[in-house]
Order: C-alpha cells, then sequence, then structure tokens
C-alpha cells in the first residue's frame, strides 16, 4: 500500500487508525498516497490550538509576526521543486498551471510579510479616529481591532492546494490566529507537504499551524464563539456549514466562497477588428483552458454584441482549436488534466445540461491527447458553447446558473449595455466580471455597474493589454469573494484580509485613557 | 373592539384580514390597539421595495439621502408628545427612559443625517487608495462600495420601537437601501405611528420604507442574494433566521444581535471609598433600573474586588432601597412596568434560575408600587444578587449564562485582575463591559484585554464622572453589538453602520479608467 501521509495536530504527527483514502495520478491513473483523519482527538487538536497557538501568537508584535510569515517564505522556497513534483503528479497540471498555485501561494504570503512589517511592534490595530461622544472632548470614542481568541479552521477546495492555503492562513497568523487547514481531500497531499516542512522548519510557535486530511468530520462540532471558519468549495458545503449549530447557535464567524457564473464583456462600441475584442478572445482561451478551467474565477459566460457574436465564436475557436492537450510531462502540452474521474464526470454531467440550452461553438473532443491514454487520463479538450441570439440568451437559464468546473464556457449575445447587465445579474452574483473596452468613461460607467454583483471587476482596455494581471488571477491587493451565489464573502484586499481575523470594538474612554492606549505597548493582564 | 393598525406595504396602508393581537398597557392592564399581518402579499411588498424603492434611493447621492434623513427628522420632532403619550401607555415607561427611545432615536437619525452630508454628492463610496498590481503604476486595484441592490429587512426587539427603528433605518436609507421594518408586536405601536408620520409627510419616495407589524411568518422567505436582515432579539429567534434558507443557500446577509450578560469591573486597585467605587456603584443602580432593566446592553454582572463584596452590596442596595417603583404617569416614579406579563414571567423565573446559585443581598418585593395595582400592573422593583465568595463566582455558571431581562444583576467578587477576566470572559461575548477605576494605564490595559470579547468598552474614571455617556447608553459614533453569545453582529460606529449596506468590490483597471471613477458622476446604464 502507499505511504500514509501523518496529520500535524495538538504539536505531533499523528496518523488516522482507519484505511485512509488514495489520492490518484490523474493522468497515468497510478496511485500516490493515502490520507485519513479517523479516530484523531479533534478536540485535543483545537484545544492545543486554541489555547497554545492562540497565546504564542497573541504575545508576538504585528512585525514580529510579518517576520514569521517571511520565514514560512523562505522555507517554501527551498521546496518548490519538490512542490511542483507533487503538483504535476497529483494534479495533472502542467507547469505554468502548477505555477499559479505554488507561485500564487508564495507571493500572497510575501505579500502579508511585507504588510506586516508595516504595521509595526502593536499588538492591536488602532481603527479610525477618536469622536466626540459630547461637546466636551474629554470623553471620547476609539475603536480599535484586536485578534479574536480563537482558532481559525481554514477548508479549502481540491484546485488550490498551496494558493488557498497561504491566501487564509497568511492574514490569519498575521493577525495572532492560530489556524487548522483541512484540505480537500483529492489534493491534500501538497498542503499536508507544505505543513510539514514548515513544522519541521521550526519557524512558527506550537499549536500556530495544524493539518487534517481526509474527512472533514467532526471538525465544525469543535468550534467555539470566537473561533472562525473559512471555506471554499461547493454551496451544498457551504450550506451545511453555515447552518451548523456552531455558526447558528455560537455564531461562530464563516466566510465563504462558493460556485460562481464569472463573466467577461465586451463593450457595445467595439468593433470585431478592434484592439479591445483581440483582448477578450485571448482572455477567453486562457482562462478557458488554464488548469482546464479549474478556477472558482475562470470565465463561464462570455457576452458580445449581437453583431459580433460570430466572429467572437471564430476568434475564440480558432485558439482553442491550438490548445494541445495531454500529459503535462510533455513539454509540448499547454493543457493537462482534470483533477479526478469524479471531476471529469461531473464536468461531462454539466456540459450536457447546457448543451440542452445552447449550441457548440467548438467541439475539442476529436483532439489528438499528446501521451496521455483516453481511457485512463482525466484529460477533458475545451468546449466552447453559444446561444444563436439574445433571446435564446435570455431563455438559457443553465447557462446563468450551472457552474461546469472546466474547460467549458458559453457565449451569448446581447441586444444593448443595459440587456448585458441583465444577463449578467442573472449570475446572482459572482466573484468577477471583466470588460473589454477602449473608452475609459464608458468602462468606469460600467464597472460602478456591475459592482453591486461581484467582488472584482477586471477593466483590460487596449494600455494595459500587457500589463494587466489576468481576468481570473487573484491577486493579494485586491478583494476575492463576492456575493449571493458567490457565497458572500471577503478575503484578501491587502489589510482587509485582517477583518475577518480580528474583532472590532469601541472603547469609550477619557482622553487620558485613550492616550494610553499605545498599541505598541503589550497588555499588561494576560489572563 | 380597538383599532386595527394598517400595514404600509407596496405603497398602500393595508390591514390584516386577522382578528388579531391587542397590544397592552402594562400598567393599567387595558387594552390599546390591535395588530395584524395575515394574508398581506409579502411578495408586492418586497418587490415594491426592492424595485421602486430602491432604484429611487440609489438614484440620489448621499447628500441628498442625508437630507432626507434630516426632513424625517423634522416630521417626528414634531410629533414628539404623540410618540410619548404611546410609550408611557404601551411601554409603561417613566418619561426618562421613554425618552431614551425617542430622542435617542432621533438623535441617532440626526447623526447620520450630518455624517451623510460631509459624504457629498456622490452615489459610491471610495475605499481606500489605489494600489499597483504592477510594478508599473498604470494599472491598478481601486475599491469601492456600493449600495446593494436589495431590501433591508429590519427584525426589531419590543424595548426599543423608536430607537431600534431608527439605528437600523438611517443607515439604510443612507447607503440607498430600502427599509421593510418588522417590530416586536408587544410594542409595535410607536414603530407603526412613527412609520405613518414620515410616510403621509411624504418625505421619503415611494417603497424606501414600508412597516409590517404582527407575525412574521414568511419574511425571510422573501429574501433574495442581495437583501440584507438586521435582528435584535432572542438568541432562539436568532438560530432560527441564519438557519433559514435565505441564509444558508442564497447567502443574504445577516447581522445579529442576541442576548448579553454584560459586565461592569471596579479595578483591583480602588477601595471603599473611592471615587470609583461611588462610581460604579450609581452606574450599577442605574442601569438596574432604567426602564426596568429592559436593555440588551444592561449591567448584569458586577465584578469587585473580595474585600469589597459586602460594601458594595449594601452600597448599592441602599440606592435600590430608594427607587419609586409603580405607575409612570405619577411624577414621582422612577421606574415604570415591564413591557407585559409574559416579560414579567419571565423575570421571575430567571431569578428563581439565578437564586439556586446566588444569595438575595437586595429584594425589593417589599417596596409599596406608587398608582399601580400588583395584581394588574407588570411593574417589578428591582433584585440584586450576589455569590458571597470568588469561589462561587466560579461555580455560579447560571450567572454567567442566563440574561434575565429586567431589574436583576448579580455582584461577583474576585481574587485578582486576571480572576476578574476569567469571570468576565464567561459570557461567552458580549455587547458593553464596563471599567471603574482611576489609573488610566491600569484601564487602558484592562479595555484592551476585554476587547476580544465585546463589542464596546465603556471606562469610567472620576475625570469623566459628570460627562460620560453611561454603560448601556448605545452612542451612534460607538460601535454596537459583541461577538459570541452576543450575536456576532456590528451596527452603528458613524460612518461603519453603512458597510453592512453596501457591498465592496476591487476595480482592477489602468490608471485611466480609475481616474474616470468619479463618485461624484451617476452611473450612465441603469438596467
Amino acid at each position: 500500500m502507499n505511504e500514509l501521509l501523518p496529520n500535524y495536530i495538538a504539536g505531533r504527527w499523528q496518523h488516522g487508525s482507519g484505511a485512509g483514502t488514495t489520492l490518484v495520478d490523474p493522468v497515468l491513473g497510478h496511485d500516490l498516497v493515502r490520507v485519513d483523519a479517523t479516530g484523531l482527538d479533534l478536540h485535543a487538536a483545537f484545544t492545543h490550538a486554541r489555547e497554545n497557538g492562540g497565546a504564542a501568537l497573541r504575545a508576538m508584535s504585528y512585525r514580529e509576526r510579518a517576520a514569521m510569515l517571511a520565514a514560512v517564505g523562505q522555507v517554501l522556497q527551498a521546496q518548490r521543486e519538490a512542490y511542483h513534483q507533487i503538483a504535476v503528479a497529483n494534479s495533472g497540471t502542467v507547469k505554468a498551471d502548477s505555477a499559479i498555485d505554488i507561485e500564487g501561494g508564495l507571493y500572497t504570503l510575501a505579500h502579508y510579510a511585507k504588510l506586516g512589517e508595516t504595521l509595526g511592534d502593536r499588538r492591536f490595530l488602532l481603527d479610525g479616529e477618536p469622536a466626540r461622544l459630547a461637546k466636551d472632548p474629554l470623553f471620547q470614542s476609539q475603536h480599535v481591532q484586536v485578534p479574536t481568541r480563537g482558532v481559525a479552521l481554514l477548508i479549502n477546495a481540491f484546485n488550490f492546494p498551496s494558493w488557498g492555503l497561504w491566501e487564509k492562513a497568511a492574514p490569519a497568523l498575521l493577525s495572532g490566529v492560530p489556524v487548522i487547514v483541512k484540505p480537500a481531500t483529492a489534493t491534500a497531499w501538497l498542503t499536508q507537504r507544505m505543513v510539514q516542512d514548515v513544522v519541521n522548519a521550526g519557524v512558527l510557535p506550537a499549536g500556530a499551524l495544524s493539518v487534517i486530511c481526509g474527512s472533514s468530520a467532526g471538525l465544525m462540532d469543535q468550534l467555539q464563539p470566537f473561533d472562525v471558519v473559512s471555506f471554499t468549495g461547493s454551496a451544498e458545503t457551504a450550506a451545511l456549514i453555515r447552518s451548523h449549530a456552531a455558526v447558528v447557535q455560537r455564531s461562530v464567524r464563516v466566510n465563504v466562497e462558493a460556485d460562481s457564473l464569472n463573466s467577461a464583456l465586451l463593450l457595445p462600441s467595439e468593433a470585431a477588428d478592434s484592439e479591445a475584442f483581440g483582448l477578450l478572445v485571448k482572455e477567453v482561451a486562457r482562462e478557458m483552458t488554464q488548469k482546464s478551467g479549474q478556477k472558482c474565477t475562470a470565465i463561464r459566460r462570455i457576452f458580445v454584441p449581437e453583431a459580433l457574436y460570430a466572429a467572437a465564436a471564430d476568434a475564440i475557436a480558432a485558439r482553442l482549436a491550438k490548445t494541445s492537450v495531454g500529459n503535462p510531462r510533455n513539454e509540448t502540452v499547454r493543457m493537462g488534466a482534470l483533477v479526478n474521474r469524479a471531476q471529469l464526470d461531473s464536468v461531462r454531467e454539466g456540459l450536457s445540461t447546457l448543451k440542452t440550452q445552447a449550441e457548440v461553438l467548438f467541439d475539442g473532443s476529436g483532439l489528438p491527447l499528446v501521451d496521455a491514454d483516453p481511457a485512463v487520463s482525466c484529460c477533458l479538450p475545451p468546449t466552447l458553447l453559444g446561444c444563436r441570439n439574445p433571446a435564446g440568451a435570455d431563455s438559457a437559464d443553465r447557462v446563468h446558473d450551472t457552474e461546469v468546473f472546466g474547460p467549458v464556457a458559453t457565449l451569448l449575445p446581447y441586444r444593448d449595455a443595459a440587456h448585458a447587465l441583465t444577463l449578467i445579474r442573472r449570475g446572482q452574483g459572482s466573484l468577477v466580471a471583466s470588460l473589454y473596452g477602449s473608452d475609459a468613461q464608458a468602462l468606469a460607467a460600467t464597472a460602478i455597474d456591475l459592482a453591486d454583483s461581484h467582488g472584482r471587476v477586471h477593466v483590460v482596455s487596449p494600455d494595459v493589454a500587457a500589463l494587466h494581471s489576468g481576468h481570473g488571477n487573484v491577486m493579494p491587493q485586491s478583494l476575492h469573494g463576492g456575493p449571493g451565489r458567490a457565497g458572500g464573502g471577503e478575503e484578501l484586499g491587502g489589510p482587509r484580509a485582517l477583518n475577518f481575523y480580528h474583532r472590532r470594538v469601541a472603547l469609550q474612554a477619557s482622553s487620558a485613557v485613550i492616550a494610553a492606549l499605545n498599541p505598541a505597548v503589550a497588555p499588561v493582564a494576560n489572563a
């Protein structure tokens, strides 16, 4: 049998007592390693993290915690090659796609290490200026933010075992909150390995970072009022988390990032030979194929003026046709596999659903797989669907509510700007929309119009063609999350990420007491 | 039969089709008016508010909405006498206690009218400065906040029919979000009357403000992804709201303000003849009797050094003994009634529970009621309980988890500062703690220590004896809410209140597009 990876809880490496779940290479079909969480003492795990990890982290200043993140980054940098090997084997991704996860995680970690340094030698944050509570300035209100006195339980998705860990753990640890991470089973290996490297390097205080691989059963039961849980994954699991007693009865704070039918919109004024048109086509093809479309932020719906429908279909199809799909170990391959057979089945099922209301504009199924056995590998070439006319875009409700988590998107023609906005809003809240155009005023106004139903609006104009960070790429400087169907969460956004891990409180006091609130001074009592 | 108050929804005054619930004078026992929501077309109500009210409010600038709030304030000012008459009849409160609700509501409204004016002629808010996304400054991220495109459902508690309405509605309306308020049935009259006066004055756009009195059945079912719900009331009802499909499946944003075992703490260094000791005694007696202890923020647990237990018990008891309780229409009366017989029963039951683990230090039941029939009125004189020694304070778990919503508090002796903090934290998250002392450094450090388990820490030192705003008084400048048992919500806090009614989004664009994001300019498309 393959190696059973240990969990790290309560300061010890511990194996689950069950047979475990086997992780599989989605290209070659080989078994890799096993994970298991059966029989772990979760109460001891959470208590250790909350009490030992929390106390140790809160005793450090933001600057000290920032240095700790920088040290974590150094440990991980030294092992990058090993992480890429795990990614290719367990996620079936080409090098550039593995990098989004691995280097993206390191970049985000570095961002928070740098940000934390600017927060200095303090243990809590001032929130705004003092406000008078009477005409006499002697009595005032000063808001502060202090680390929550609990654990951050991070439950992550299979598509980002590295970035998903660090984009949540970096703000939590910087805030002074210990982390217990539960990676998605399918790709838990990389998360487990990174935690192992960091733990073994001894750069974190005891209890600051734990990892539990396998079933999530019983994790939510451990949560107490000052703990928080941050989840990325399906809307169904999100609903289970939200309706758990920890949340409903104990007010445990929850952040959810769930399904999203993200849009790309070419503005009405653009022609088929415009630069903006070309930028849309390029970005759509990239988003559809990057990580085989397995990004929460990937473009699922493409909106173009109805007159440009055929031109857009042809141009996107032409790009997709050039995608070489197959074994990521072959250097000519641009797109690897889906993560496993369950996802392959799910994408095929979603495709059939969409096809009942859309036509196929590009069918990649005829493309030969490179170095990959179609009977064994989970490789699936891209498919572009479309609704031929604006009335079809209106009536095709599946297109607006079914997230197919693979290399699939649907082209939708619109009549005018108002129609496009109405169609985009039928996503009921998305992580990101991207706009393509050359008129700065129109782009700004449309971005504001879409702001209430998105967590991010990404604007691509010809002047930033070579510079822009990509529709689906999540930058730590910008908010990640979205309302409604997208889960209603907020992550990242530079310093905004710290809010989730802090408690805000109003201190009403005399100006002498407020002056004594020197955030650089440690609290005297430490009960 | 008494008058049946109409509801205001979908732009019309509408009576429920049922027999209704009768509101009762808690002092005289008279029937007053009836409320009923049976048979209302709630879908039409929410759609009208969301579409007509929302569009009209979003078309206004913050400055225009601020002027609208000021106009609401003027309408209400003109009817203050009528509101006081309703309060004395329906809430059984003395004039000063009615004022906390009525004048407190007007003050909060005025605060947001003034704050809104400073936001100017814009329709969305910039959130922070642009951040570079690459070394080249041409591509940047700018966060903005835009009004959520939905309805704010406000579900309020019986103890603040006026303040509870306006502390929620003012930030919502200023944010551009239409309001549907569901007051607690017992005291719905004042809320209904205020909405009626405002609607009749024509100072709000159609659909901006609706009121539904009676059962809350079906209200949550109407909520869509971009709606929000703000609730104040019991932890049981909060759990129902949080586990509703609107929240669990549709990511409707929720704010909860629930139970709270608020604390008052005399610092270790103070003696029985200190000014701080006197300030604690005065504030505790005031908090126990104001509104008959029916404030979410009232002091329930009083912590003093063990050596001062007897002195504190005597001093608080001496003050409580002077409280004249009875008919609020008699000018010698300082404390009126509980809101109704159900609350009276509930407080008596809670008192019995606490008495199983605490001794009675002051029993007001021997005090004669002034102008009130003990068999009819819901008047209940104050009771001070206590746990004689620190070990008793440790073992008396009911004292730390049972909120008795009436003129009842428990005195608890502590050994040292760390012991006091541990006991206070057994409240599992509270709205407010107040500290009494004279050493600014110790007060500041203790305030920070308690920050993670409270929404507000109120510090009373001798220099602000005459100035401070009161432990239980909620100022619009300061956050209102608390973690854990207190519900995990955040209201007020000056501009922070607007966050709940806005969506934050990151706009990633070229500097030309970001420069075109002039917040003073209206969005061009209005689909």
